[in-house]
């Protein structure tokens, strides 16, 4: 197939490393980003794949590859041209709306599994995209093989502390998300003395957290709260990894929360130094909890 | 105790119903009225309990009794001294604030069992105010017993009928909603297109419904959606009964749904006539789901 001609004329560190060329698929948020930065650090061959309607406001300097969702064929064969064998999925995409007309063939061949995949929600909609990358000959490589300083390690990470209230309030939100991923829904929810007060949809952790900053506060009770995030049992943690940054810390700020725990080993902290001034900043805690 | 009394001298139709005087702790919401009407029209004796806090516009007129989250024992003997036997706990009260300074007796009493229940969750709370009213003698009395033909009855009641797609994603906001109700989490949830674009916590359905109506059109399937309601599987239904209005469809509406889904038997129809109609003013469908 020579997918790996083009690398090493690119650069001969991809063979010494032993890797071939790497294509991300990038989405919102800073982990695609990471990780293009990561390849130009160890000199591995690498190209930015993005998709209609992805603005991707880092992309200025890094090689790229233009999709579209209805064009899978198109997509693989210019993979294969660039010389990559290797595909990271990173940071949400936006679920598109679908123009049939403009399937290719090869889109025309998997539309029917996909559409059966997306009924079955997320996570099989990932775990076939896997599938379907793994058919034409590519390796799946997850962001935190690539960069396995992201995960979270176990412990508190802020200067505050979370108060005997706040743990038992992280464990319901643990047991919620829990449920919640049983169904493949969700990786996050708020729960504030016992009470639940926002729970994750496909919107995302910040747009649940907008919800409860808007929330009236005759409604909420007297304890702040602590958000949760933790990955679903059935997630396929090399396709979507939660993750969360300094700007969730802002956004629990203003939701007034006490603080922020994520399972510790299953929850992306992406630039820990400026995640934990932004925590210190408000006097929230962040704290990374064993399941 | 004396608790007839009042009530036989009130109105001799109360001992030819077989029934005594009925306490209606009123919350938000149509159903309150209903109960107190309900009562006028079969010259049942009754007292409307309103907590400090709660606005209800209808109440002129009606016979009422003031109360505090702080004071139960003050209610309880005010409760006993009318007479009133049954009580029936109607339409949403928001979680208060509560002033340990002001507590009564009784409440000095109840509250380290209370507090131990709210941080189990809604329904434990609820539970345990049952038990705590039937320890105090009266006898809890559902609002479905009292209005027997607001539970929804089986089959679709608007013009609008839902379709394949519709009925799958019921059939996965029913599961949602009963992998939520596992952990004692909302009676709702918004399923479009197979993804779940909103989730019921303490906030309400009308709440959530305003939640996905902001939700980025671009971020939503193609398809429109629609919300499901249903009982928690370890919900009192004495106590906490989930309930539509017509109000829910002016809010599906906004929110861009196909439709509306209850569980047959699980969720009240307030004002069924209006209901059906906002349903079809908007050209939505009402089907109630046998579960």
């Amino acid at each position: 197939m020579g997918e790996d001609a083009p690398v090493a004329k690119r650069d001969g560190l991809a063979s010494v490393a032993g890797r071939d060329g790497l294509a991300i698929v990038a989405g919102r948020g800073e982990l695609p980003r990471l990780l293009a930065e990561e390849c130009v650090r160890r000199g591995r061959a690498y190209r930015v794949v993005v998709f209609e309607g992805v603005e991707l406001p880092w992309l200025t300097g890094h090689p790229s590859i233009a999709a579209s969702f209805e064009k899978p064929g198109r997509l693989f064969a210019a993979l294969h041209a660039a010389g990559l064998a290797a595909v990271t999925f990173a940071g949400g995409l936006v679920r598109p709306s679908i123009r049939p007309l403009r399937f290719d063939l090869k889109m025309l061949c998997l539309a029917p599994r996909l559409l059966r995949g997306i009924r079955s929600g997320d996570d099989a909609t990932l775990r076939l995209v896997a599938a379907i990358f793994e058919a034409e000959g590519f390796r799946i490589e997850a962001a935190q093989e690539i960069l396995p300083e992201l995960p979270a390690t176990p412990g508190v990470h802020s200067r505050a502390m979370p108060s005997e209230a706040d743990r038992a309030d992280a464990g319901r939100a643990a047991a919620i998300v829990a449920a919640m991923g049983q169904v493949d829904v969700g990786q996050g929810a708020v729960v504030a003395g016992g009470i639940c007060i926002g729970l994750e949809s496909i919107q995302g952790t910040d747009a649940m957290l907008a919800f409860v900053a808007a929330t009236d506060r005759a409604v909420r009770p007297k304890a702040k709260g602590v958000l949760f995030k933790g990955p679903k049992p059935s997630q396929d943690r090399r396709m979507d990894f939660p993750a969360i940054g300094p700007g969730t810390f802002e956004n629990a700020a203003k939701a007034g929360l006490a603080g922020v725990v994520v399972e510790a080993g299953g929850v992306m902290i992406l630039d820990h130094a400026a995640t934990v001034a932004a925590a210190d900043a408000h006097g929230l805690f962040l704290w990374a909890r064993e399941p």
